[in-house]
């Protein structure tokens, strides 16, 4: 359709094409496909019962304030509740360091928001998540990345990429997605040094640490950088920590949450108002009142029961059903695992093939912000059944072999 | 606190600078204030029963869908439902057209994202919505702004302002925020006519058309250009027309919605997939329960009557209070007034006064992006009861008497 608005388009929208990839998704989601293409929690276990309650006593309580417009910064027991859940984990913060957004999603966009200009250079992982390259594509930023091995992020290969003059680096030290990988406690270590040395500061996106299966939970970067540069028991401030309901709760409540200094807060705050005014008083107060008993630690534990098994399912059939010359991850924790397969198989093509067959995955080019990783895929264990786990693994077998 | 991130604010956060204004208005929020500052609904009339229900029924039947991830435009019945709804004003679309945002705001925070480069020049209505420019500063925005008269957007001084070369104008036609003036019909007609000679498209911003006290609906622009340039029973689409829950139902779970060309719609899904992936299902699962059966209209009429009711209760007291000089708007539906006072009282200084006196209200400057209207505030009627609105003007009258 003509209209006066063709041609009026904003440059920046040139970095939002919808991607080839994304148009072949929109095929996984045949009701018959298995799809390991997504980053969906498992149905099965959301607290429904526990939303239930309590969106009867916010509503019975306090309907008026959970309808009305809120705060920007998002509602205090909230925030109060974040601070106390994650101090469990060694992050010394108050509701001040606090901001809910509408899902991390949110916190990336509005990071872009304050941080970032046009051209300015940001450091990634090579693979990194999409979503991060989605939010700050609109914000025209470049990107300098750094290739990953099966402990994260390789430092060796992370001065010479801090000497281009980042503005910052983005990691995901537990079980990343896309690769599933967790950076160890002595290269995260490193990390924090090489970033005060090179005086660029750190975005530590964390929206699985909480979903580990097995092994110890290694500290925070933010964590190590209290220790390192600050005074162990407060906030020091050169690392950005966000981490979300989604995984914990469920993401169709779209909250979430950024860890900073209150300076940076504020700026976030004032950019969240430009661009939402504020995230609903309705959910956030039924999140808090599901959580605020020590529901979330048992919760927790439910949801690492199942994710483990469904992990171990899918480790299990790769095992026993892919050729030669395919690879993959053991990730510890989260909802990924990265495959990589022979050099001659373009996980692009060979989507088409799964899909004819079934089965879904994300091919790799996409989460590479060079365009790199053609023969590699990430998927996700957390969302089919294990039965369909089993089945779709094979059915994934069988396109590899079809394509070598 | 001094951190690696100092000196990394992106250029565009010079252009979010927390104003004078928004400082005095933390003070609106003390309890005993009488606040006319805000725009918010009476809490009132929130149909929070309805909600519970729809809560209920929404988790009880579709708990699974309701939590997980959901897709971008927004949940298929609501888009559905709110074209129907909107159909009953003329406006001819169907889900195709429509998306579902965060609340109005991110609607215009996704114009700006999609449409104004640095330094686009966007022509506003002076005074107009705040929270526009506080969406499309973030994108470095310029204004070409033309003055309102009690019959809006003075269109005898559009033309020079449209010679500027805007990328598109921006209009609130009905009961204004924030001056509660409307633009008639034949006004209206021009406005649309001007729009296509000088191929300038617009954004209509209509939260309050709903909410018409008096007199007859006037059809929106968007409905007059479809019948001036389009085929009078489809959608023509020079036109982005913007509307939400907020106003209608309860700002707290922060629903509205973008009718637009599907070209157009599909860009703004893109953007907002960057920008937050998606609105929560859950609200938009419950929004819909609650209005599906017709409950919408009967509730629109029930806010008419408690907002008339207060608007005639304000207009009596400013008459029976203010003194010599001062003169008001008389709107006709929505939730805001506008008072002109002696070009000698500055209400940025007046505020202080006021709330020593323990009322408030928004200086006009705000509204202005040239940063005149000094003598000018803009009145809420909504919010507070009866009682409140007759206390606080009489407050307001011996602050404005003071400054005399």
């Amino acid at each position: 359709m003509q209209t006066l608005w063709d041609h009026r388009f904003a440059l920046r929208t040139q970095n939002m094409q919808s991607s080839t990839i994304r148009e072949l998704l929109k095929f996984t989601q045949q009701p018959d496909v298995i799809s390991f293409a997504g980053g969906m929690p498992a149905p099965e276990i959301f607290p429904i019962d526990e939303f239930a309650e309590a969106s009867n006593l916010v509503l019975k309580e306090q309907g008026a304030e959970a309808l009305q417009y809120s705060t920007t910064e998002g509602y205090l027991p909230l925030r109060e509740m974040i601070a106390r859940h994650t101090n469990q984990y060694g992050i010394n913060v108050t509701a001040d360091n606090i901001m809910i957004t509408n899902g991390s999603q949110q916190a990336l966009d509005l990071i872009g928001k304050i941080f970032i200009n046009p051209g300015d250079r940001i450091l990634v992982e090579s693979p990194t998540y999409l979503g991060a390259l989605q939010a700050w594509n609109a914000y025209n930023a470049q990107y300098v990345s750094v290739p990953l091995d099966q402990d994260g992020i390789k430092v060796d290969q992370l001065e010479h990429a801090l000497r281009a003059g980042p503005k910052f680096m983005y990691v995901l030290p537990n079980f990343q997605n896309p690769t599933g990988v967790t950076i160890p406690l002595e290269r995260r270590k490193f990390l924090v040094e090489l970033a005060d040395r090179y005086g660029v500061p750190i975005i530590e996106d964390d929206p699985y640490g909480q979903l580990r299966f097995e092994g110890k939970h290694i500290p925070a970067i933010e964590v190590l950088d209290d220790q390192l540069y600050g005074n162990n028991c407060s906030y020091h401030g050169n690392v950005i920590y966000l981490s979300t309901f989604s995984k914990i709760l469920a993401p169709g409540i779209r909250l979430a949450w950024v860890v900073a200094t209150p300076e940076i807060i504020q700026k976030m705050v004032m950019a969240k108002q430009g661009t939402d005014l504020s995230t609903p008083a309705f959910n956030q107060m039924i999140a808090y009142e599901v959580g605020k008993g020590g529901f979330l630690n048992g919760h927790i534990q439910n949801i690492i029961n199942v994710y483990r098994d469904r992990r171990d399912i899918m480790l299990e059939e790769l095992q026993n059903n892919m050729p030669d010359g395919v690879n993959w991850t053991h990730p510890q924790g989260g909802l990924f695992l990265w495959a990589t397969l022979p050099d001659k198989i373009d996980t692009s093509q060979l989507l088409k093939i799964a899909v004819g067959k079934k089965v879904a995955f994300v091919p790799g080019v996409a989460f590479h912000p060079d365009g790199s990783g053609k023969n590699t895929m990430r998927l996700n264990f957390s969302n089919a059944k294990p039965e369909m786990i089993r089945l779709g693994i094979r059915r994934l077998a069988e396109s590899i072999k079809e394509s070598l």
